[in-house]
């Protein structure tokens, strides 16, 4: 469950589909950036509130922990879910390092660690990241400019959880209760961080499908993509071959003159199109969070999905009739993952929502989540290459500022990032997933006795982090099985610790 | 050599001065106020240039580094004093982690790293401390404001000293160097600091006289001032009780109505006295600032002074005629201080210039370094307590801005510091000299194999950092030499590790 990187999706986008566009000539990069949806975001926060057995509270939170002006020590209001029907006062704390969306949703979405809150007798509390969700340092207006926007950053988030948990500990009357901070997707990347940065108030940190090396030069570019096509590749050669050749016929159909309406008939689209390349970006969606959650029962992160539904996606193109063109089994793959629950009637290709309030992320990424990507001939997308200025050029446009590229390999670890990890951590579980593309970006070997990879071939983006069901495969239930071991281990040896303290 | 505590102390007497002062009910808070000293430091700058082995460079820095608002990228020249000539490339990078003050002063005082670069074949590098020295963002204006001055903290300092040593590495094409940080007093701490949150950066730290526990709830807060009084209680009880009896006759004097023209003659001042508040803090600054320079052989750190300069003090008090006052005989104590080189024919008690633009501290003091201290019965000066709220209520009167005492410790660790850095940290030297009582909040013990305390009983503030001398004592010269030797050990095993990756 938990986490999203959604968001962190609709950045990678932004770089292969661009650069594809602007070799087809045809298509502008305005289509991919999210569109304004704070007011939609607030609607949704009151509308849909899920059911779940937390109490809501605002904690008084500082602006800017790293500057000392006098509007730096402004108070917002960060909202947390707190939970203490398990816990007893100095028993452990489990903490969700919320990221780039509103927190019911991830709390929705990680049932793992309210499953195993009653045998740790936790206290949970999910923390919601500022400038997400009902957190906004400046209300409607947070997302007015760079003059507000300025405050959002990983490093600001992470000391906004430092603060608020050092805070609520003493609340409780409980300084020595362990925290374990769990975060999934870029909520990992924060609780791993959080652990290398803050040892001292977290014991240990579950990262689940935290792609920690997706940064600078560490990995190749273009794994993301290529495990993307991997995914579709391993169920159906064939399946790979017809998704790879849609994108030629795609192009072929925009340079015709009835290309909108002939697309907007194609894809059924509930309004004509203004534009060729959302078409792209609606089928590139489609595959690329299909692999993310490819998960192994029926979910609902992003969308509801049936279990393995990249395998139903190829079923979809392998079984169509011979006559078909390619571009029309792509669209009928990605139908799937847009109205599997068989409620569409047309497709809202140019103005999908963004309910989850994700649209900060294209403001992290255009400041300091500079994560490279290309993709490469093997891959099932156009080849493209990564044009950094057009990139930077891009972000200076939209916000005034130019991206800092070598920021986070600066502040948390580059190239030698597993050896910091070795010599300097621990009490870290990095879960992936292999069918989750962003698991390239991850630890996928154990680093130290305490740095521990934990990678299962059938996982998907955190799968382990969401609720238990019946029909979970064995080695999802090992998986957690495992978790659950290794965070025993970090609270028996903090206890021990504490006892001859 | 290296850093001061100077302007930690102007912070401090602060502190006791204030308290004693409101409960006397004659002096008024101001005098105490480090003055707006930028203009002296400039001139100092150019006229007194020390012949020191380097050459100036000066880097293009971020201002903020932890924000995204179109003027956080603002770019300032952050000045470094770079020696080459020993260095070859591959071989060690050694880091002054500059302090408050320019980094001149610091590279003249710490010829300890001067004297082991050759041994080392070591690159030397001197980072001067953004807002100190030459570094100013704002040029003339930097002090003008909280607004300018709200990027001055510890936290922006670290990652410019990141940011820094990582261009430069891939400017000399020598990424594989290690880089080992030096630092002392505030420097210390950013050294120390460096190492546990930049462990990817620098290999090791060794940080003399680092007062890492002096903050928040740690170590009792009548620690420096009891130490203080015990260096000079140890060389002579009389001159202990001298001192300790001084503060009530200074305060008879000030009821008299001629107290200022009797104070000004008694004191041999340049000017007439407006305050007798002044008096007690010229005194003051004597006794403390020689406590921590009480040095085995002559040195001009802050002052001029002789070799164990308390030592000389107390004889001058144990020596006086029996005949004279208690403050008569404490005035030609702290004219040691003053005018050990016999050049002064009378005292500038109220308007002691700043040459080492040290003024920067007290807003540091005033945010993030807030160091409760108090003087207890025990110690030879008046006993005060630590007033918070008069304390928070002054900075905000002077600066617009509220300290957030308990920052430091939700960022760099509290009460649990030394288990943070005995599971976390490693590679740490701490050295202290107990003379300093700065060595009261500083780690005194071996906390693990790699983070090793060494403790001199005769040492004062960070006086392994002084170039060699040919009258150094056995003690000293054994103490530099176990930290060249540790120095060497993490070298070896860099280079051991880098062979095998």
């Amino acid at each position: 469950m938990a986490p999203s990187l959604s968001i962190f999706f609709l950045f990678i986008i932004t770089f292969c589909v661009t650069l594809t566009a602007a070799a087809a000539g045809h298509y502008s990069l305005q289509t991919f950036f999210p569109r304004p949806a704070y007011q939609s975001l607030i609607k949704h926060a009151k509308t849909r509130k899920p059911k779940l057995p937390f109490k809501t509270r605002y904690f008084p939170q500082t602006l800017d922990h790293f500057s000392f002006h006098p509007k730096s020590s402004k108070i917002f209001y960060q909202k947390y879910l707190i939970n203490t029907q398990y816990w007893h006062k100095g028993s452990p704390i489990f903490v969700y390092t919320g990221n780039e969306g509103d927190i019911e949703w991830f709390a929705a979405n990680t049932g793992f660690m309210l499953d195993i809150a009653p045998k740790f007798r936790a206290l949970l509390l999910f923390i919601e990241h500022r400038f997400y969700g009902e957190s906004m340092p400046f209300g409607k207006d947070s997302y007015q400019s760079a003059k507000t926007l300025g405050y959002l950053n990983s490093q600001q988030a992470l000391a906004d959880l430092a603060v608020l948990i050092r805070s609520l500990k003493q609340n409780l009357s409980s300084e020595a209760s362990p925290v374990v901070v769990f975060g999934g997707s870029y909520g990992g990347l924060l609780a791993a961080w959080f652990r290398l940065k803050y040892p001292h108030i977290a014991i240990g940190a579950l990262a689940s499908s935290a792609p920690i090396l997706q940064f600078d030069k560490i990995i190749p570019w273009s794994s993301f993509y290529d495990a993307v096509s991997l995914d579709f590749k391993d169920v159906s050669q064939n399946c790979y071959e017809v998704i790879k050749g849609s994108w030629a016929e795609l192009v072929a159909i925009s340079t015709r003159k009835q290309a909108l309406a002939e697309l907007s008939k194609a894809f059924r689209t509930c309004k004509s199109l203004h534009s060729t390349a959302s078409v792209l970006e609606w089928l590139w969606t489609a595959f690329v969070y299909t692999a993310m959650v490819n998960y192994p029962t029926e979910a609902n992160f992003l969308k509801p999905l049936p279990a393995y539904p990249v395998q139903q996606m190829c079923k979809i193109i392998d079984k169509s009739p011979s006559g078909e063109t390619k571009l029309s089994r792509a669209f009928a793959a990605a139908s799937l993952y847009y109205n599997y629950s068989q409620t569409e009637n047309c497709f809202e290709v140019e103005y999908e929502v963004d309910p989850h309030g994700l649209h900060g992320w294209h403001w992290q990424t255009c400041t300091e989540m500079v994560m490279p990507m290309t993709c490469s001939n093997e891959s099932m997308f156009p080849p493209s290459g990564f044009d950094y200025k057009r990139f930077a050029e891009q972000c200076r446009m939209k916000y005034g500022v130019l991206p800092r590229p070598h920021w986070i390999t600066t502040e948390f670890g580059g190239e030698r990032i597993e050896k910091v990890l070795k010599r300097f951590g621990s009490n870290i579980i990095f879960s992936n997933g292999m069918q989750d593309p962003w698991s390239r970006g991850g630890v996928l070997r154990n680093i130290s006795a305490t740095i521990i990879a934990l990678v299962t071939e059938k996982g998907a983006h955190h799968v382990d982090f969401r609720a238990a069901t019946k029909d979970d495969p064995d080695w999802l239930i090992q998986q957690r099985r495992q978790e659950v071991e290794i965070i025993q281990r970090w609270l028996d040896e903090y206890y021990v610790d504490l006892r001859h303290a």
